[in-house]
């Protein structure tokens, strides 16, 4: 990592002001490339999850470095996306309200998405909308191995779903969806060769089948029978893959540039990026980031603008008026404060991201 | 409150789905009103801080029922604000890296700005500006009463400050900047005597004697000296200034629409608004938000677009396909989240005012 950056930082004082939200695009094509790396040694397909970055612009990288197709969270990711010509999308959760408002159907009729349900409710609204768009809907069928998020419990009830699908002329059944938890790959393999068994019973099969998360890029290719893999934090990274033990710190791609504005006190200290910069999201760990110039320096607090710093720790204080980088806990919700992303390689600026998919709600 | 509100719903959803931000203006003209008559009554100027709102269209509001000017927390939503008519702000934080950038100047050189300061750093940098902009920036002290966030801890570090400002020809001392805690108004008082003895010592005055926050509103005017008053979490409230005593149920004007999607199990349901859209910010309450068909429905985690609800002490439990609406822990950083509010009157949808101010950073 570029230890000091002085004049990465005068450049971008001068242009933007702190806080800056910063990516390092040698880094984001090196985090790229080594997924797809993965991903081709394991033999199968890469489909990025674009909520991380939510940026058409890195969307269209990953797709020209060997992804298949991306994956998005809501209806209003696909929309950008869609815009943006790409057309293999996967979105990944139930949408329901989303569904309702007409929005889906009109995006159908553009480009056929593969949606995911896990209840009845859900389907009959795809069913409608892809009525509505006169352009059947593929299904995935969300499944649940441990996690406790979204996604059926247990394999009847996937089959329970699998076969209103197959009644319905207006879904296509094509796939299952998993997000395993960290030990939770052989539970998956089970519950996935159970429904398998089933859909054959049905004259039904699994085209796509599929992992996500970041932090399961270490198992990636466990589960018998997968097909693609789902991962969308690697982009960039953050304190929790660093946790989570999939990156270093070389392989962080997104800082926040931010000032120290204040020095309360010999012990305290205040940053110009506060909860509507980093969110107060701690993704489990301890403090509000990682302070480059200052690892033993703790942001403990927030308020909406202003990060509180505990200096105790800390030999070599910072001064009012420095430059500091921060590195998030969570990097998602980090990037999605913001309209743009400053895209640096090494010490000069050479783009502006638009993060184009936020903002949206639905 | 709008128990029901099916009607309504309807509405939202078919024309924008769920997630949805909402906001009900006669609620937002009663909140705007009660504070401004607050403020009449004790004699002070009404200076709302817009970073609740973000919004020109309810600045203006709340400039045409009385207030003075306004509170910006960062120069990006000035530069908004400015955009937008409004002349008389107060910038309520340390501007450094942001006053590096250019663009204080650029601002300044348009209208004449009132910003804050608690360190010579920040004062070098105004000065600077102000030169940059051919144009004198009219300067606050911020002081701490107890808070420990950003302000100089004692009235002879406020007096350094007011020295260096007075011999500095392109900054104007116009007053002080105070947010006392709850129960910090006596020290507050003090504080504010010893400066202004100090000021008039050195033959200065403080204009403006600001005091700040919505919980405050109870103690409003107990500043003898002060001369007017910044709140702006009350002109939506919250469960945060529930919380505080100072608001309703019936007084907040901002709800999030969404779907429950999914019934993972019995005491399982998850909402379609997660961290991206409520954000993590507890407030320092438990839970994440108040559902007001389901109050006993606990939100007890986020991932990024999804709710987590712990249904175990609700009797009437929701459905998947049932839209919920929820009242956040803290509205400012909600509000933040999104590009536009949908605008309510009763049970009809009467405009969009868009979170102009917002994704801007610096």
């Amino acid at each position: 990592m570029n230890q000091d950056a002085t004049v990465l930082k005068s450049k971008i004082i001068e242009t933007f002001g702190t806080p800056c939200a910063v990516i390092d695009l040698d880094i984001v094509e090196r985090n790229i490339a080594k997924v797809q790396a993965l991903c081709d040694a394991t033999g199968l397909n890469n489909r990025p999850h674009i909520k991380t970055h939510k940026s058409p612009l890195l969307a269209n990288m990953q797709i020209a470095a060997g992804a298949k197709g991306i994956t998005c969270q809501k209806l209003g990711e696909a929309e950008v996306m869609v815009d943006a010509g790409i057309t293999d999308i996967i979105i990944a959760t139930n949408l329901l309200g989303a569904a309702k408002s007409g929005r889906l159907a009109a995006l159908q009729r553009r480009v056929p998405l593969k949606v995911c349900a896990d209840n009845p409710v859900s389907l009959a609204e795809y069913s409608k909308a892809a009525t509505d768009a006169g352009r059947a809907l593929d299904l995935m069928i969300e499944c649940d191995t441990g996690q406790q998020r979204a996604g059926v419990e247990t394999p009847a009830e996937a089959l329970a779903l699998a076969k209103i699908i197959k009644s319905d002329p207006m879904l296509n059944f094509v796939g299952l969806l998993f997000y395993p938890s960290l030990d939770g790959w052989p539970k998956t393999q089970k519950f996935y060769n159970d429904v398998s068994a089933g859909l054959a019973e049905l004259g039904m099969h699994a085209d796509i089948v599929s992992t996500g998360g970041s932090p399961n890029l270490k198992h990636m290719g466990e589960l018998k029978g997968s097909t693609e893999h789902r991962a969308g934090t690697c982009i960039f990274n953050d304190l929790m893959m660093i946790t989570a033990g999939v990156a270093t710190l070389e392989d962080c791609a997104f800082q926040v540039y931010t000032s120290v504005v204040s020095r309360g006190s010999p012990e305290r200290g205040i940053l110009d990026a506060g909860s509507k910069t980093l969110t107060a999201d701690t993704g489990g760990l301890d403090g509000f980031g990682y302070i480059v110039e200052h690892p033993t320096a703790r942001i403990h607090k927030f308020a909406e603008e202003h990060g509180f710093l505990d200096l105790s720790k800390c030999n070599n204080k910072p001064a009012v008026g420095d430059i500091v980088r921060v590195i998030p806990n969570h990097v998602c919700v980090a990037v999605n404060m913001v309209d743009q992303l400053v895209a640096v390689r090494g010490e000069e600026v050479v783009d502006i991201v638009p993060v184009a998919a936020r903002g949206k709600l639905v």
